[in-house]
């Protein structure tokens, strides 16, 4: 095994010898996803941080990695002795990948990154900060030369259909859905690239990448039809012909670009910069039978807006998780009281073995974060076996977690006090459940940017905040974080009924402790007056609120409403699915509070 | 007098003489004013609509008027029987006046339209919308000829000089200031033409528009001085021999397009398109010397930051007007209880008279709204003598009203009730308060569209919403409505200490009453964390709120601290200014609530 160390001595003499001055290594693989098979983590592979999110940039005497605020304490501990210098984003004095790079090379230098897995867009911005220093930017990649030992293979796991019944929508249906947004844009042809896109679009779904049930394929819809790219070995008779039944016709994976080089019918084809890697859009540009037009992805705001069908099963997914919750919690409970020890990977992995018992459950959602005390300070910590913190009688656990089931896509998380509390950590606790409670009735045309700042209004009021949004969208037997719609600060596209949205404000105290609480809530109309459409949220997480660690006196009487309406409902929605101890147990943890 | 109904025939008459087929009036003089010297209240002359907002396009056989939220119900009474066609701006099916314009006019037509009273964007946005169809734009003032009788004429009242003591910052460095913001726009030279820019920059004040303190002048800043366009009639030799001791000198107002016609030396030249007329520029454009530099007018972030000088004056002013409001609620009490008629205009009138008997005021800074019940609804109605209601005992009676003080300026809003009330009054009036109060602490960075939700969301979550901004900037003996900041959805200005905004939520219920709350704020820094530098806002109107209309028991324990802790400030600001019975009486109103 090379250290970080060598692996970057050997990138640069590879550089030196072809005559580039800094490689850029983002986070990707051909589609732009956000989690990576493990044959692209690149980034991590090199670099040694194995967050979800950054970007690496290696030049001849400096390297950075860009990172967002759930990793920056990570992130600085495992840089440490890499020589490479930690950016944080979205912090006054960090630069920009695109400010570093125009300061670090040479006027005329070469910029190398793998087109296969950089945007489009990305590389357009790159060029435009690289201009003024007349900085070349190169499609070549490093990376395969030198991870030739232990590179895991580009997966291709078995493809299913989703059960009509559940997806709400024919693919038929969807694909005529696409073709009036790609009419609006006076375009009759597509390329998608995402694979949820591709998911979505066709029903499809597979197991390639961790987490997240989808197949490595593009599709271009085109006017005589759909082609579908995809590993051919994988795909049953069956689902090819069901495919097949809808209009779809099958191509190797790696033909997508000797198909886009071939074509020779006239297209007006809509790509989406963001999501189609710049090798593709090279092959399509060379290609004078196509006229492009780049848009965003018109699948994703389709997607975005969940059928009664998606809605209803996800609420079942939901009752199911919300069984594992509670099963998990009161062996929690059992634990701290009889003095046994359990370590954040054996609650974890407990976690898991109690969703897996769920009928439908297909795995966990993303890796679970079970984070005692100022573990839990990491946004995004996750134990590992050998190094991680055994949970003691003494202040919190926060478990962030969720599964993929048949029916659909959970995230939640709880804090829960594991022992005696400190004013400060019953204090925080509280903040946040307000927080929490806060999002609420907006005008319809309101964003998560006009609807955040409401979540986070109790907290700055006492000059507190946190280093993210307030949430983001779910997908449905999809990915764990879905656009276009979320809670945060820079988002303008206006909620509609039927998207989901997390809600998780927390607080993280470096070195203490870290409180987060977390529901999945879903986009629904609440009135309709002469001032216009109103909408809010309808919760479909259900599982109980830790009220131990509970303030009473600092919350409101509507908070207080909330919650114990909310205990209401999670006792309704769950007591069926539990054996008459649970549901006991359960009526204790849902039991009205009030002062 | 002719009908509005006649002035249409004649104007479309000379409109066919001259080969237009649509006139474009906006609500404008040379220097785009919000409020208007009477002489450009052509709009207003020709539409028979007297609100300060309003555009009116008159084509041959149609003519439509677009006006705001605040006026829908006055325009559609006012415009009743004319002919013009009522545009309620930013309805969902409303075309903009461009759309409107673009369907009118046939193929190649002509639209005319008054360019020294155009603003240069204004004429750009029409230009861009009348491209498709060749349709080319005229300058030509349709008006002089058709107003001819009991025109009034250009004003030109005293100039006078603030007093430094108040002003806080001498006309040289504010110079000085703007000569750095000019060179960061690489720019060496400015063509100010807003009148508030004008009077910020050389503390030069008049009386030329009514409510609003300032003299109708250009200020052009060169590299070798500062040329001040003025009627040089008004300007004694005091006043011009100090503004030639700060490098200023004097041209005549109408010498303006020939000095910059005239002009020789390389100018880069910045100009407002916002603020300049179409005429001024298209001088500008014609003279080669001159570079253009199109950028906002500098001058108006300058001024909305308000230095420590103008703070302590403008709390000063806030006494001094809050005295006046006291008195006059102590009156409006004694008719009420003793059963004496008043009407609303006899109200509006006292209370000018109670404004002006204080110290250093100059009259109101707007034209007050005494509207009792269900004329509250309009939200910018005002009494007219003869017309308007007498105030009876039961109901609201709303006052909304300002001040001009040599120390400031003041905006502020009482809903008063004037007798027994309904549940749905008191409900309404409750659920405003908590709208006012709700403005709150928020991170740097924050503009108007992130704080703007906060206001609105007690309403929201009932189905309710008033169909304006939450507030708007105040200047410093200056404009009642001042920007770039402001309290809105679409203000995207961070707000920074030393701004101000009023804070004014209402409900309005056509035909039953309006409500509405106001307080001028004043931006100021809260807190410094590890989060970031957090700020909120001082009240500094000192008015005690009705407490009797309250549902006191819809009131959250942080809202009745906030009422009773402003209560406090209030007797504690103004009961030195007071008679011992009058302090006493303010003791009575500001008495804390509890439930």
């Amino acid at each position: 095994m090379m250290t970080v160390v060598e692996k970057l001595r050997a990138l640069r003499a590879a550089m030196s010898q072809s005559g580039v001055d800094c490689v850029f290594v983002p986070s990707s693989d051909p589609h732009m996803s956000e989690y990576l098979p493990d044959h692209w983590r690149s980034r991590a592979w090199l670099s040694g941080f194995t967050g979800s999110a950054g970007t690496l940039c290696v030049a001849k005497d400096s390297a950075a990695l860009w990172t967002d605020g759930r990793y920056f304490i990570q992130a600085e501990r495992e840089l440490a002795g890499s020589g490479i210098e930690l950016m944080k984003m979205a912090q006054p004095k960090t630069p920009t990948v695109e400010q570093w790079v125009s300061k670090q090379l040479p006027r005329k230098g070469v910029l190398a990154l793998d087109g296969s897995c950089t945007s489009a867009s990305k590389v357009e911005t790159l060029e435009k900060a690289c201009k003024e220093k007349e900085i070349s930017i190169k499609n070549q990649d490093f990376v395969q030369d030198l991870w030739t030992q232990d590179r895991p293979s580009v997966p291709a796991s078995e493809a299913w259909l989703m059960d009509p019944a559940r997806a709400g929508m024919p693919a038929s249906d969807k694909i005529t859905a696409l073709r009036g947004k790609l009419a609006e844009k006076k375009a009759d042809a597509m390329l998608v690239c995402r694979l949820d896109s591709v998911a979505w679009l066709l029903n499809l779904r597979a197991n390639d990448i961790r987490y997240t049930p989808f197949a490595l394929a593009y599709c271009l819809v085109e006017p005589s039809g759909v082609r579908l790219f995809i590993d051919g070995s994988r795909v049953s008779d069956e689902v090819r012909g069901n495919l097949q039944a809808q209009g779809v016709t099958l191509y190797g994976y790696d033909a997508v670009q000797d198909y886009l080089a071939a074509n020779k019918s006239k297209l007006n084809l809509l790509y989406d910069p963001a999501s189609t890697n710049w090798s593709v859009l090279q092959v399509m540009q060379k290609n004078e039978a196509v006229s492009l037009i780049p848009e965003k992805d018109p699948i994703q705001l389709l997607k975005a807006v969940k059928n009664d069908t998606e809605m209803e099963c996800q609420r079942e997914a939901h009752r199911r998780d919300g069984v594992a919750m509670v099963r998990f919690e009161r062996e929690l409970r059992r634990r701290m009281e009889s003095g046994e020890t359990w370590t954040e990977m054996d609650a974890s992995d407990y976690l898991l073995g109690l969703r897996m018992q769920q009928e439908g459950c297909l795995g966990a959602s993303f890796e679970t974060i079970a984070a005692y005390r100022e573990n839990a300070a990491m946004m995004h910590y996750s134990p590992k076996t050998g190094s991680c913190a055994t949970i003691q009688s003494r202040g919190f656990l926060l478990v962030d977690s969720g599964g993929q089931y048949t029916h659909g896509t959970t995230d939640i998380t709880r804090t829960f006090a594991v022992g005696p509390l400190t004013d400060e950590e019953r204090d925080a606790y509280t903040l946040v459940l307000k927080s929490h409670i806060a999002v609420a009735v907006f005008k319809s045309g309101s964003a998560g940017r006009n609807i955040d700042i409401i979540a986070r209004e109790p907290m700055w009021r006492r000059g507190l905040d946190y280093r993210c949004g307030t949430g983001h969208g779910v997908g449905f037997v999809g990915l764990i974080h879905e656009g276009p719609q979320g809670m945060s600060a820079a988002n303008d596209t206006p909620f509609v009924p039927g998207m989901t949205v997390t809600d998780e404000p927390g607080l993280y105290e470096e070195g203490k402790f870290g409180i987060r609480i977390e529901n999945e809530l879903v986009c629904v109309p609440v009135t309709k007056t002469e001032y216009g459409d109103f909408y809010g949220f309808e919760v479909f997480t259900y599982c109980p609120i830790d009220t131990r660690p509970l303030i009473v006196e600092s919350l409101t009487d509507e908070e207080l409403e909330w919650l114990n309406e909310y205990h209401a409902l999670v006792y309704r929605e769950l007591k069926g699915a539990l054996t008459e101890e649970e549901a006991a147990w359960l009526k204790d943890a849902c039991a009205p509070v009030t002062r």
